[in-house]
């Protein structure tokens, strides 16, 4: 709906040099192996017509776009709902940035989608992908591998196992958890709860695997299925109020989870930390800070993380690009010859007043 | 970094098949006016290779990807703070989405990765773009039309006046403007005041006409320039106690605006709306009903505008497709081919508590 002319194709501009196609293209990146006079005459019929050289033609030679996928395995309405996907997106926007890829966010609206992604993501408009929020039988990784662009993972995937060169950038889920549960159990707590993430996801399973760690032979009761949102740790901490009245301590997958539980306690009058003591998973602010009490919470760096992600891809995409020019020469996966490899974030407990 | 061997490549097909590139990229893309024992032995050698399409060779000759740009003229951080661009992009996403179209989001740091957006745009990644947020004296309209495609603005563009054939979907923010003022004066107010929105942007400037319409000869001092944020409400509310104590009544440009206001009302000692009135615009939820007291508020249907910009760009991509496959064929700009035209949604005064 711009007021141009439709734009001059690579046709035009061969017709008018008089040359073939394959000429005007290879004047157009970077003129090898075409004779001078060729060369001028085509770049007179560029002139003339005003041609903008297409992207889809060039990469065909240069296989380069400077453009990174993101990908967040969730409906748009989560991506915007939960500032943790804001922040790892804020930390690979800023590396990108600074390296003048764009960044090229596909949001979807679930998991139907995934398919369309996959054909966007084979179809050469961009050098690699960041995918985060993958849930166990989401079909996106094959997809992903059968688009065949290099890739870097947030968040360990669940079938990362079974594959060699599968490269992820991840917080210390299972030690973060075992250090919260360690600090409630320091303060003399023994019915400590604890509230779940999405368990189709490796972070809420490895914080439960943390829990357990500790807990060693825990009461089943004492373990409610959550999902990572407000709503999900109230309907949560709910049910454990029912089962278990004498509960006296709570971790929570997530801040945002907490914040829930926070709500549900204060209604059923019970005092934090007084009565019941809890302790979140993020360090996200300001939730953390805003919630009544103030959380306790276990700290991952989740900018930082994205920011990770974004270098360990680029990384790999200059040494494709170092080996003769294919991006999937980063795709081999062994370590010994420079392929990036997973990298593991330490957490650290956050003290503030709900334990 | 997936595990795959790097993706055979049209060379290799065209090489395992015996034809020219040229050859395998017809069959690929539906084998027109090739011979069919050609065709044979094309298809045999894409399975034997288990050849993907390459997207940007099929692009060159349909021209169609099926995906589609939306491009924020604001910095990554406002786009996720300002819960404006998420209902936005959620009408965009519903729409796209129902008609199997990917939204492709591209963030920037600022202004100056415009240049990279547009040559995205250019690029042959995206069959059309939504563009909104402009600011005057961005480059990036500049930038669409060399791309020269198909765009649909949200918001009014600046320059529209100059130019055919640009369509943009509105609210009609200078009616809305009239109704909020009006209403303060019908309540009796007499020293109504005015925290603008980013005057670079129309938005802002046809509330600004709006009330100036109906405050006809107001005093200057009553207005104080602000950016749609909450801290620039409150700064500018503070500014206007400073100028004028007396004031009884504020119309805010937006709803993060008044939230801001509002603050400094309460700090200051002021009753709203006893002492002062307050209305915004937006009706953006939950932040207009969790003022304290719930906002007054000019209603837009924000995420009603996405899905109109989409639905019309769609529209134009279809027109274009079947007036012979460009989609340049929708840029002309004249309504008389039923090229889709812009669209001003009107507002409503929604009643609460402030004013």
């Amino acid at each position: 709906m711009t007021d141009t002319a439709p734009r001059p194709t690579l046709e035009a501009v061969a017709a008018r040099a008089g040359v073939s196609r394959a000429t005007v293209s290879r004047v157009v990146n970077g003129g090898d192996g075409v004779r001078d006079v060729l060369v001028e005459r085509v770049r007179k019929a560029v002139d003339e017509l005003g041609y903008v050289p297409n992207q889809a033609a060039r990469s065909l030679v240069t296989r380069r776009h400077d453009a990174i996928a993101v990908v967040v395995a969730e409906p748009e309405t989560r991506v915007f709902a939960d500032p943790f996907f804001a922040l790892q997106l804020r930390g690979i926007s800023k590396e990108l940035t600074a390296h003048d890829n764009q960044l090229v966010l596909l949001l979807t609206e679930g998991r139907d989608d995934h398919a369309r992604v996959g054909r966007y993501l084979a179809g050469g408009h961009v050098d690699g992908a960041l995918v985060f929020s993958l849930h166990l039988d989401d079909p996106l990784p094959e997809l992903i591998q059968r688009a065949g662009i290099p890739t870097v993972f947030g968040g360990r995937p669940g079938w990362s196992g079974d594959r060699q060169g599968v490269v992820y950038v991840d917080s210390d889920n299972r030690g973060g958890a075992r250090d919260a549960v360690r600090h409630l159990a320091a303060l003399g707590r023994t019915r400590i709860a604890h509230i779940t993430g999405a368990l189709d996801q490796t972070s809420a399973a490895d914080r439960l695997d943390g829990y357990r760690d500790v807990m060693v032979d825990a009461d089943p009761r004492l373990i409610a299925e959550a999902d990572f949102t407000p709503a999900g740790g109230e309907r949560a901490m709910r049910e454990l109020l029912d089962r278990c009245p004498d509960l006296d301590a709570v971790f929570a997958a997530n801040d945002l989870t907490a914040s829930g539980a926070l709500r549900v306690l204060r209604e059923s009058g019970r005092r934090v930390p007084d009565d019941i003591a809890v302790i979140g998973f993020d360090d996200m602010l300001p939730v953390a800070e805003q919630t009544d009490p103030p959380l306790t919470t276990v700290r991952q760096d989740i900018e930082e993380m994205g920011r990770l992600m974004a270098r360990l891809l680029l990384r790999d995409l200059d040494r494709g690009a170092s080996h003769g020019g294919s991006s999937h020469g980063g795709s081999s996966g062994s370590a010994a010859d420079g392929t990036p490899s997973s990298v593991v974030l330490p957490t650290t407990l956050v003290r503030r007043a709900s334990a």
